[in-house]
């Protein structure tokens, strides 16, 4: 009863988002009621137009409001490498690294539990792509979780034979963390993966 | 470049909100974008209408798409008391603790080094309203800063002599708080508050 109708319909609609609770978007809402309704207006412009405009790329599967992302359509990337990902996310952040390659979007990951096989996250299309392309890498970046591995076995075991080196991101300490606070699993892919230290 | 314009604007314009910075952007709107297209398309709706509806109510200056807000029109609401605070967010929290009488929402707080004077912050509407319509007590909830005293001050100051009562919010230990943790100032005002326990 404190708000009007549609300042409480705009509080409930924020909530949407996620990570945002019922004290964030009243503070959300009264901010641009209060003081940027330009800023307000400029987001309902933004969430209008991409919501109607943006689809996915035919030949990565990312985000994207033409039929090919800016990526798919630079032609100084590596046609060399694939990375196969599993959401627009990981993109960003594999980009992050400097990885100059070609890039595959699943559609989420193998759970059988769920109904999603091969077909439902665009395993067929991934090897078809592969198959055309020809590509002398494919780097699986699918997360180190159990649907995340399943899926990357799947994967390399599909490509099995083939000319393609199929790699998977190396597990191991992350910069600045602290023995004793990584997990057994994580330190015993660590000390598997010991380097040689170059001192040259 | 990882995304394609329409992506980026949206991730630059959910940058809008209160809270949310690049990360938490990126995150939201490809949440809504793969996951809620109709939470999306229910969130722009509410921004635009709201954006051009809402406005300030005649009577106590809080948010509301019509002349007079919901509470204003209550006819139920004691009509003896005028609770005056600095923003809508504040009816909000005053209406938790189960106050039913009126209120007043200022325009900001007195602060003469940005500019901000009575007219300013609506304090000639305030006055005038108090005096046309008789209350017997106003309660002045402003925050306890300096500006937020010397606001409910300067109120308090213009009222004097009439038949209104004028009061503060009380200032002492938050509820579940801890002596030690509590500032000297807060602790001084609930020493000097104290109260006789009531044992019947």
């Amino acid at each position: 009863m404190s708000f009007s109708p549609l300042v409480r319909e705009l509080m409930e609609s924020l909530r949407v988002l996620p990570g945002v609770g019922q004290k964030s978007a009243q503070r959300m809402a009264l901010h641009l009621l209060e003081r940027n309704r330009s800023g307000g207006q400029r987001l309902a412009r933004a969430l209008e137009m991409s919501l109607e405009q943006v689809g996915h790329c035919r030949r990565c599967r990312s985000l994207s409001e033409d039929e090919l992302c800016p990526l798919c359509l630079d032609e100084r990337r590596d046609n060399s490498q694939l990375c196969v990902v599993q959401g627009p996310q990981d993109i960003f952040a594999i980009e992050q690294t400097g990885y100059r390659g070609r890039y595959f979007v699943l559609r989420g990951l193998l759970s059988p539990l769920d109904g999603l096989g091969p077909e439902a996250i665009g395993i067929p299309q991934l090897l078809e792509r592969i198959g055309n392309e020809g590509y002398a890498e494919v780097i699986l970046a699918t997360n180190p979780t159990v649907e995340g591995e399943a899926t990357a076995h799947y994967i390399a075991q599909s490509l099995q034979g083939g000319n393609t080196l199929v790699s998977r991101l190396a597990h191991g300490m992350p910069l600045g963390g602290e023995l004793d606070s990584v997990d057994g699993g994580t330190l015993t892919h660590a000390l598997a993966g010991r380097r040689a230290m170059d001192l040259s």
